[in-house]
């Protein structure tokens, strides 16, 4: 299709969008609930229909050499089917962000303001090639009230077809318009290049999934974007940090999931406990299969490790590696921070008060711990019950986002007829 | 100065403003206030300077046919001067919102969650000719622990310039970093372009001025933006109106200042009372000088108009005009906002309760008002004493911004070695 054409037909789409979030944004939590029962349905009655498209996604992957890891993710078995399904029906379980109050009170003139929670209206989704993406966004985006607008990856193209094609069957034996849920996947690059162009037609952006992704979507989008980004994540064990502790905690933090964006990258060490920390930690570590790049003065107390290079320190392995630097001191960590971090979760240990308040204080991070793994920092961990994303910009929405930060505000003012003198 | 040059100048600048972040996001508000307290009164002793680089300003801006309005605004004088003095010991006394607690839990496994405001770091303000922009933002970003980098207009490059000087002076005596307010006039319009793109550097970008500047920004800024936006305001009067409320609130609505974004700019009138409000209301409006835009209904009813067109139901026009259409009844009405609004504040007259919570419901707009002038919509007047802007955006921040929206969020998490399973 050429541009102009596919500009014409995406932004017409965009306005069905618009006229579903119209209609999403006051509709109440039981409604919504329904049509995600229908959803979830939907997609176990439609087994059928996923397995057939998914089989051919996977067959092209094989034949254009998808790694073996990009075609797991991206294949659909009954079990992961019912995780699906589960997981939308935990979004119906979930609390309606949409009319709760934020703030409120009454002027001395007498006017009576509310400021309450309203869906954006339409939301756009960038991601790759993860099909549960697809149902994950869809059932978030309807609980909280908004229309979205999926582009996933091509190599999912078959299997998010059809699962889109469910959603929106679903959507209207429910009685919900069926364009709360659109792809342009149809558009191929063409349409997210559009999509990020879409000012006034879509009301935010998010990327979901490599970092590369993410960045272009940030640096081309005219559109506002919530940046759910990569994760130097950083532990400081500090001189006083408990033997035991230390362990469990740099153990967990880098190895209970390496692939994700909490996962530990670098591990800190104050000089003063370096000769007592890092043989214990670093042993068991290495008894986990993970590699250390050490520099030198972790390479003298551990010789079993490669050496760590700038790239290390600027690395979000998000594999069976750690960057292992010893430090003078709780400066020497922060600065450290300052200079590698890319402000996602960063967790200090240690028995010292002042510390870590500083260490709270002065880290500018989404998620600052102290005694913590860092694999807390997750939106199901916190209690939010699903998982958008976790946002590492400052605007908007910092850390784990939940249904909330899937929403505005506006501001209702109810009077008697007060004007302003 | 060549572009590289000024990249590599501003750049190093906008280092040093991290650098006095840092300084200032920790800083109790004592001594953020007697900081505020200093500028306030390095504001009044050198009046002389900041008279003598203002006389400049207003002599090129009369050599380069600065219309009245503009030559208007950029003047200062002693009133002037105690005004802006007072606007900052007005934000000395408003509440810090920095370290306040937004949410908080304890998690089932003991972590103890919280949530807390802190500052964004460094913004950067983008605006024209007008001198107390410069000290307002200064302020304001002081008073919410933000660095601050700002670019004026050149029309008021003298005045601003003396004013920064001041300003940094008083921080310095306070103890304070100087840093903590830099200008970046020096390096005029290609200065603007790299703050624009300067995405690391600075957190988040506020345009404060004409469609035309803040168009501009939105469209080719990397950094995130907080838009402040233009106000095509509406008022409905419902079929139930009130007669003396919808003339009181019509007439203080558009005349009790023309030139801001709250200024009524289109009245909308359900067709069962036309006859009987709209002689009287546009009555009242045309003794007040207002000239009224009228479609077809209104002018056989009040023939004292000129005639509308789409222009006038798309006009911003900060002046005593007023587009004026009859409607078939609230459906009608929602349908000319939803086509025509901005999304900044609109307001509908009523009795009637059904058609109040219809109104409220479905306006998209960041103030919703029922029997309420729209004049209302300000920071002052909802109490948050200071007049960052008016958000027109979805994201992040919605109507009249207070401190607390020039600042981010942070999570801390206290544990006592907890690990996930």
């Amino acid at each position: 299709m050429p541009d102009a054409a596919v500009q014409t037909s995406l932004i017409e789409k965009l306005e069905r969008s618009r006229i579903a979030a119209r209609a999403l944004a006051t509709l109440a939590a039981d409604r919504k609930n329904a049509a995600l029962e229908a959803i979830a349905g939907a997609i176990l009655e439609g087994a059928d229909r996923i397995f057939a498209a998914n089989a051919l996604d996977l067959a092209n992957g094989r034949e254009n050499s998808l790694s073996s890891g990009l075609l797991d993710r991206l294949s659909l078995d009954a079990r992961r089917l019912h995780g699906l399904a589960d997981a939308v029906r935990q979004v119906a379980a979930l609390v309606d962000p949409v009319g709760e109050v934020v703030r409120g009170k009454v002027l001395p003139n007498g006017l009576k303001l509310t400021q309450i929670r309203v869906p954006f209206g339409v939301v756009g989704v960038i991601y790759e090639a993860r099909p549960n993406v697809t149902i994950d966004i869809a059932a978030l985006a309807l609980k909280s009230g908004n229309a979205v607008v999926l582009r996933g990856g091509s190599a999912a193209e078959n299997t998010n077809r059809v699962l889109v094609e469910l959603i929106r069957e679903a959507l209207e034996s429910a009685g919900l318009p069926a364009d709360a849920v659109q792809t342009i996947d149809e558009f191929g690059r063409q349409g997210a290049t559009e999509l990020m162009q879409a000012r006034g037609y879509v009301d935010v952006l998010i990327p979901r999934g490599s970092a590369g992704l993410i960045d272009t979507v940030v640096q081309e989008s005219k559109v506002p974007v919530i940046e759910t980004g990569a994760g130097v994540v950083h532990m400081f064990l500090d001189a006083s940090a408990d033997d035991a502790m230390a362990i469990d905690l740099a153990v967990n933090a880098k190895t209970q999931r390496v692939s994700v964006c909490n996962t530990l990258e670098t591990l800190l060490v104050h000089a003063d406990a370096a000769d007592r920390l890092l043989p214990p930690v670093l042993s068991g570590l290495r008894a986990k299969g993970v590699t250390i790049h050490a520099d030198d003065r972790t390479a003298k107390i551990f010789p079993d490790s490669v050496p760590a290079t700038d790239e290390d320190w600027a690395a979000e392995y998000l594999d069976h590696d750690l960057a292992v630097r010893v430090v003078d001191d709780l400066d020497g960590a922060l600065e450290h921070i300052r200079r590698w971090s890319t402000s996602h979760t960063e967790s200090i240990v240690t028995a010292d008060l002042a510390n870590a308040e500083r260490f709270l204080a002065e880290v500018d991070s989404a998620v600052v711990m102290v005694n913590a793994s860092t694999r807390f920092t997750d939106g199901g961990e916190f209690g939010f019950g699903a998982e958008v994303g976790i946002s590492t910009q400052k605007l908007h929405a910092r850390g784990p986002m939940g249904l909330s930060e899937l929403t505005s505000s506006k501001w209702t003012v109810r009077g008697t007829g007060q004007v302003r003198g």
